[in-house]
């Protein structure tokens, strides 16, 4: 708890930020080292890929709910890049369509992962938790939720160099998400760490966005969490959910 | 799916719900059986009654959506009995409180468990799904996604029985939650049920009524996902979340 006294500086606030990535961030979850470490089967990626499908697919739809209650042209255009890199500029383009690149590379069939069937319930609660949250809280704690982003190249490098070294179903093509991933994350860490130091400004808000924060780092943690204990350990999966034995 | 041709009776119907109950109601989790057949330790007893309180808190909230969207004064009375069950009508009185009794009868400190600081994500996620589903969609299947409850009635007599016989930390007073529910449950299945049946009359809002039931136990379901992987196995427990022993 910050106590009830001075407000952080603008560096005090970024370091309590990252300090907070250092501990939950999902990069410590056991199933990113599996997954970095090839201790997947081809099956266990596929679960990976087809539930990161719904988290990648409602991007859009949290960048937009926070977009419609920016108030300025400015921070608008700043934002709608973050939609432009998701949904891409024509067919085919764009994180989603590359997502599904990846997809397709490792044997799923793409209507199925759209559909969203064999999602894993606590996949969808999770996600559907993040999207809301962008929607109903203060512009500030939307921007503050995306922060989660700081942490992302370190694991996206580990992720691709991994990926790339110990599955035989993976190529550099399959995961041609990730490229752009490694400048597009930067840039928004840029705007939005800029705005949350510049309007994060008493002890409040500071709680605020440091709560923000935490709470996104519960939305990836819990992804890890249903994917690990329906598919890796103890591997009871969920009615209705995705079960490879069945799928061709 | 249904077809495209006729919608099912009324009687179909309760058989295509009751189907629903019998696959994916979590009374199949492996938890259950654990919780029940007096398998878990005094702390994983706890984290069970943590995570459920913030469900039974939720509740009267998700009937508060309903009720809100109810056209008429006799439908709203009949569907205010369920607040009613659980916020009691005097201080101590209600579902809610009596949940209290077992929370602090197994040892928890109860404003750390109001406080829900030590919450497990997975939890948090899944029940406000509930809340935002019953708050979003339409009161058909607001109506529908409660009907778990005519399940509710076998699984309450067996955990009651299997609790008081299976731990010494339990008793028939910190069980004062489930009595009066083997009542209630019955008197709100009889007006959901019925609902259900006079308004899902097309084959559209039938396979509304039924995917509002799936979802619902995809809820409970993932709750008991949340508690088995974190306190029994493989055991990990997100960052943030309940430790038993870091308590007194």
């Amino acid at each position: 708890m910050i106590g009830e006294s001075r407000p952080l500086s603008p560096d005090e606030l970024e370091a309590a930020l990252r300090q907070i990535g250092a501990e939950r961030y999902h990069s410590h979850h056991p199933f990113h080292k599996l997954l970095h470490g090839g201790k997947l089967t081809r099956a266990q990626v596929q679960a990976w890929a087809l539930n990161r499908f719904y988290y990648q697919s409602r991007i859009p739809a949290k960048d937009a709910f926070l977009l419609a209650r920016l108030p300025t042209p400015e921070l608008r255009r700043a934002w709608r890049t973050r939609i432009v890199d998701h949904d891409g500029d024509a067919p085919g383009t764009g994180g989603i369509a590359r997502w599904m690149k990846l997809v397709a590379g490792i044997g799923l069939d793409p209507d199925y992962v759209v559909s969203t069937r064999g999602l894993l319930p606590g996949t969808r609660f999770a996600v559907d938790a993040y999207v809301h949250f962008v929607r109903d809280r203060p512009v500030l704690e939307g921007i503050a939720s995306s922060l989660t982003e700081m942490f992302s190249p370190g694991i996206i490098a580990e992720r691709v160099a991994g990926m790339l070294a110990n599955y035989s179903f993976i190529t550099k093509e399959t995961l041609a998400y990730f490229t752009p991933r490694l400048t597009q994350a930067p840039r928004d860490v840029e705007f939005a760490l800029a705005y949350v130091r510049e309007h994060a400004d008493t002890s409040e808000r500071q709680e605020a966005v440091l709560a923000a924060l935490r709470f996104k780092c519960d939305v990836l943690w819990a992804q890890l969490d249903a994917l690990h204990f329906a598919y890796v350990d103890p591997g009871l999966i969920p009615p209705g959910a995705f079960r490879p034995e069945l799928e061709k």
